[in-house]
């Protein structure tokens, strides 16, 4: 199983930033923490690292329908959407499949969630020009 | 297999975050995103939940093998660790467990890290007074 959904897009990386962020928004997901990987690595390390976001991206509702069915499902909200210069206004938009992340748990309850969720995400990677 | 290792240590709700945060620290991870679920829910859907903090740690060493051996690993990064008020003075404290939320990758120098995450992971929760 994918335990991501893919696309590249060919605009600048902020542009990128920009385009996931509003299609999003249109499935109801809203970007609740940010990490610059890039800037963390040369920060922590002092290597170089190409442009690589992580978005945490977190449609309320269904993180509560979640968070109700399994105490602990904490550990892996929100959904990460990844956002990384392949090369020049080459940006690949990868978001995680929480099937497959949540795979080791067996909740029908939670599975049902998770389900729904995936579907929205891969229909904001789809959407993506 | 088990999604997360826990704990519940007998402190006020912020003491706890203040005993993880150290012991982590012990163990190379800084706190790189903190999600305050009780503060988000209520201003989102004006629902009433538990106290639920998720610190999304990071070990920069690792996340960068992590990254070097699967480049969308940032779809499962950082490690989150939850702290939930499950009680007065009844604070559990929850890490995930990396092997279980990366089961779905089929990556053995991805697996390798993730086994050492792990084990220090599960350190820093048994270290717990």
């Amino acid at each position: 199983m994918d335990y991501y959904f893919s696309k590249t897009v060919t605009v600048s990386f902020d542009e990128a930033v920009g385009i996931i962020t509003e299609a999003l928004k249109k499935e109801g997901f809203g970007i609740i923490t940010q990490i610059n990987m890039q800037e963390k690595l040369k920060e922590k390390l002092g290597v170089d690292f190409k442009k690589y976001i992580i978005l945490g991206a977190c449609n309320p509702p269904f993180a509560y329908k979640a968070l109700q069915a399994e105490d602990k499902i904490g550990t892996m909200l929100p959904c990460n959407v990844l956002v990384i210069e392949q090369g020049i206004n080459q940006i690949e938009i990868a978001a995680v499949n929480p099937i497959a992340s949540m795979m080791s748990i067996s909740n029908p309850e939670l599975s049902e969630v998770a389900i729904q969720v995936t579907e929205k995400l891969k229909k904001v990677i789809k959407s993506l020009p």
